[in-house]
C-alpha cells in the first residue's frame, strides 16, 4: 500500500489498527510520530488542551506492554474536554474547572480504553460545549472558525495530530467542526452510545459521538462505544442508497457555494447509480429550527444551574446571556417545543418513504473567516431534536479552498443503514481525498 | 398550632419554612435540634455517609447569614450519595469513589442551595444505586431493610432526621423505600428534574426524585427543582379525583397484608367521595416488568464501563454479576425491550381514559426481614419505563405494624394531576399521621 510509506500521521485508523496488531508497529512510535506533529502545529492550532507529551508517551507504553488486545489496541485517541478522563485534567472548557482531575474515566473513554485505546491528549472545548469559541483554530485557514463546540477534535484530527476523536453534540456541535475542517464525524441515535461521564449539556439532546478522517475510520470507533448495536463495517459493495435531497426551508442561508457543491455531489451520486428524489421538507418540520432551541435553552440553564447560580464569575458574557435567556423559557414553552418534535417526528415516515438516507447541507457554506463564532447549527437542529442519526461528509471547497460539508441524515435507531449509505457515498464522491488534501501537510 | 410545641425533628417542612421565613427560627437552631437527634439514632440507623456536625452547623449558618431568601430558605436537606455535592464527599456508595470530592453540585442541589436551602448531610446510597444492600436499617424495625436504592434518604426522613431529602430511581429506588419507611416520595416524569451532575446508572431510566413526609413537602421541594414546571401547591379541595386500581397481572406476589391494605384504601377513598374503578391491566403490559429490567441492564454495564472494565476489584460481587450479566444483554434484545414499552405506552390511552390516577401497591408487602435485600422493584418496573409520574403514600400498616405503600401513578408528563390527586387521597385517608406514627419517637 502506496499510503504506508507516507508518514504515520497521514494513515487511517484502519491502517494503523492493522499495523499495530501485526506488531509491525509499537503505540510508542506511533506516540513518538503523532507527539512531533503536535509540538509543529499546535501552537498555531491551540486543538489540544494542556498537551502533556510525557504522559501521552507513558499511556502509549502501558498499551504496548499489556496483554490483551482489543480491536482498538494501540491507537491514539484525543478526548473532547467535555469528557471525563480519569486522572487527566478535565476542565470542561471552563476556568471553573481548572484543577478539575476525574476520579473515573466517562464511559465512551472506558470503552475504548477497554478495546485498547490510549489517550494522546483532551482536546479543546468551548465553554461546556456551548457557543463561545475557544482559542482553536481552522487547520484549512487559520483565520477561521474550526467550529465548535468539538472544536479541538476536529481541528486535531483534520491536521493529522490524531486519527480518531471523541466529540458531543448538543445541536451541531459534532456535524458543523467536521465539516468545517473537511472531516468525517458520527452523531449516533439517541443514547446509543452511553453519556456517563459526561458534562452534560441538554439532557434530552446531548450525545457522544465520533470524529475520523473516513467512514471506515469512524466505524471502527463506533463499534467499540455502540457495543455493536448496530454498526457494521460499512461495505460500499453492499448496497445503492436511495438517497433524498433537501436544502431544508431555511436554503435561503445557504452560501451559493454549498448549494452548488450539494447539486454537483448529488449529480455524481446520481451518475454513480443511487436513485436521488428531492425530499419534500414536511410543513411541520419548519417549527424544529426554533423548537431545538428552545428545548436546548430550557435545559441547559438546568443542567449548568451550579454555576450559573453561584460561579456566574467565571462564566463567559455570552453564555451567562444564553443562560439568563433560558431562565426566562417558561415551562409552557418547553413543553410546547417537545410537543413540536413529537408530532414532526410522525412525518419521517413520509419523508423515508422513498429513501434509506437524506443528504442535507452540513452547515450554511465553509467555516466562516473569523474566531469570534463558531458558526451557525441550523441545519443541524432538526436532526438533533428529532433524534436522527447522522454523518458529516467532505463534500468539496469553496471558491477559496475551504470545506464544505455534507450531512447524511438517517432514520431514528436506523444507523447501520445510515453507515452503509455514508461508505457508498463517500466512495462514490471520493470525498475522503477531500478531507485529506486539504490539511496542513 | 399543636405541632410546634413538638421538637424540631417532628415539624413539616412547610411548618419549618414558615418559621424560618418570619424569622422565628434559624438554621442553625434548627441544626442544632436535627444534629442531636441523628447524634441520638444514626448509629444504629446508619442513615447518613459520615456525619460532619460541624459542617452541617457552618452550612446553617451560611444560610442565616445570606441576604437572598428563597422558597425554602433555612431548610435542611438530605442528598444521597449518588449526587454531587460541591466541597462534600461523595462515593457513590462505593469504596472506588472513597475520595472523591465534587467540584461543583449537581443541578439539583444547586436548585435547592439556590432556593436558600442547605444540605445537612449525605445519605446512604447502595453501591452506585444499585441492588447490593448498605448498612441502613429500617427506622420502624431495625431488623428490616429500609429498602434501597435511595437507603439513607429514605429512613433519615422517616426517623427525623431530615425533613427533605433527594433521591433517585432507575426501577423502584424510589418509590420502595418510601413505602417501606412509611414516607411519600415523588418520581418525575422522565427528564423533569434535571440529572446533571447524578452518577448515571441507566440514561433511559434514571430520575431524581423527593422524599419527604407528606405531599405538601415534596411538593414544596418538588416546584423548587422542576422550575415549576407542572406542579401547584396541592390542593385537597381542588379536584375529586377519578382513580383506577389495579394489583397489575403480578398481584400472586403480593402479601395478603397488601391485598387487604389496597382494598381497604380503596373503600375508605370511595366513601370519601372519589369515583373509583377497578383498572384492566392492559395486554401490552405483561412484558413491561421484564423489558424494563433488560433495558435496565443493557444500559447499566455501559454506564458503569470504567468500574466494570478495570475497577473492578472494588465492585461487590453482586453488583458484578449484575453488570456481567447485562454484558451478555444482546443490543437485539435491547432494542426489543425498547420496542415492547413504545407499543405499550399506547394502551395508557385506554388505562387512563376513565381516570385521572392509578393505585397499585408500591412493592409487594412491607419491607422484608433482613438486611440482605433491600426488597424486589417489580411492582415499579412498568411505570418507570413507561415514563409514568408516581407518587409513594403511606397506606397503611402490617400485621408486625410495619408501614404499607400505595402507589399513586399518573400520565406522563401529568405530574400536576398526580400531586393533586395524591394530596387528596392522602387526606382522605389520613396517611400523613400513619407515616407520623410509627417513627422512633
Amino acid at each position: 500500500m502506496a499510503v504506508l510509506k507516507a508518514p504515520l500521521h497521514r494513515w487511517s485508523a484502519v491502517q494503523l489498527a492493522s499495523a499495530l496488531d501485526r506488531r509491525e508497529l509499537s503505540a510508542a512510535t506511533l506516540a513518538a510520530a503523532l507527539i512531533e506533529r503536535t509540538v509543529g502545529l499546535d501552537p498555531s492550532l491551540h486543538a489540544w488542551v494542556d498537551f502533556d507529551p510525557a504522559g501521552a508517551r507513558r499511556r502509549a507504553r502501558d498499551v504496548d506492554r499489556a496483554a490483551a488486545r482489543g480491536p482498538m489496541h494501540g491507537l491514539p485517541i484525543g478526548v473532547k474536554d467535555i469528557i471525563d478522563t480519569a486522572g487527566i485534567a478535565t476542565a470542561y472548557g471552563s476556568p471553573i474547572y481548572a484543577d478539575h482531575v476525574p476520579a473515573c474515566d466517562a464511559a465512551c473513554v472506558a470503552l475504548a480504553r477497554a478495546a485498547g485505546a490510549w489517550v494522546l491528549g483532551k482536546t479543546v472545548s468551548t465553554e461546556f460545549a456551548n457557543m463561545t469559541p475557544a482559542s482553536t483554530r481552522n487547520p484549512h485557514g487559520l483565520a477561521h472558525t474550526p467550529g465548535g463546540s468539538s472544536s479541538g477534535s476536529a481541528a486535531a484530527v483534520a491536521a493529522g495530530l490524531v486519527p480518531l476523536a471523541l466529540g458531543t453534540q448538543t445541536a451541531g456541535s459534532l456535524i458543523r467542526p467536521a465539516a468545517f475542517c473537511g472531516i468525517v464525524a458520527y452523531k449516533p441515535s439517541p443514547r446509543r452510545i452511553a453519556r456517563a461521564g459526561v458534562k452534560a449539556n441538554a439532557d434530552s439532546l446531548d450525545e457522544v459521538g465520533v470524529l475520523a478522517r473516513s467512514v471506515e475510520d469512524v466505524a471502527l470507533f463506533a463499534r467499540v462505544l455502540c457495543g455493536d448495536v448496530a454498526i457494521n463495517p460499512p461495505n460500499p459493495q453492499a448496497m445503492v442508497p436511495r438517497i433524498g435531497v433537501t436544502l431544508t426551508s431555511q436554503y435561503a442561508a445557504l452560501s451559493s457555494d454549498m448549494i452548488e457543491m450539494v447539486g454537483a455531489s448529488t449529480k455524481r451520486l446520481a451518475a454513480a447509480g443511487a436513485r436521488v428524489v428531492d425530499a419534500v421538507w414536511p410543513r411541520s418540520f419548519e417549527a424544529l429550527f426554533e423548537a431545538q432551541r428552545t428545548v436546548q435553552l430550557f435545559e441547559t440553564v438546568r443542567a449548568l444551574a451550579p454555576e450559573h447560580r453561584y460561579r456566574r464569575e467565571g462564566l463567559s458574557p455570552a453564555l451567562i446571556d444564553f443562560l439568563d435567556e433560558g431562565s426566562r423559557v417558561s415551562p409552557a414553552t418547553f413543553a410546547a417545543a417537545m410537543a413540536t418534535a413529537r408530532t414532526a417526528i410522525v412525518a419521517l415516515d413520509t419523508l423515508f418513504a422513498d429513501c434509506d438516507v437524506l443528504i442535507t447541507p452540513a452547515a450554511p457554506g465553509a467555516a466562516p473567516a473569523t474566531l469570534a463564532t463558531t458558526g451557525d447549527p441550523t441545519f443541524n437542529r432538526p436532526w438533533q431534536l428529532l433524534g436522527c442519526p447522522s454523518i458529516a461528509l467532505p463534500g468539496g471547497v469553496d471558491g477559496a479552498g475551504l470545506p464544505l460539508g455534507l450531512q447524511i441524515v438517517g432514520r431514528p435507531q436506523d444507523d447501520d443503514r445510515t453507515f452503509a449509505a455514508a461508505a457508498w457515498i463517500e466512495h462514490a464522491l471520493q470525498a475522503r481525498s477531500i478531507s485529506m488534501g486539504r490539511c496542513l501537510s
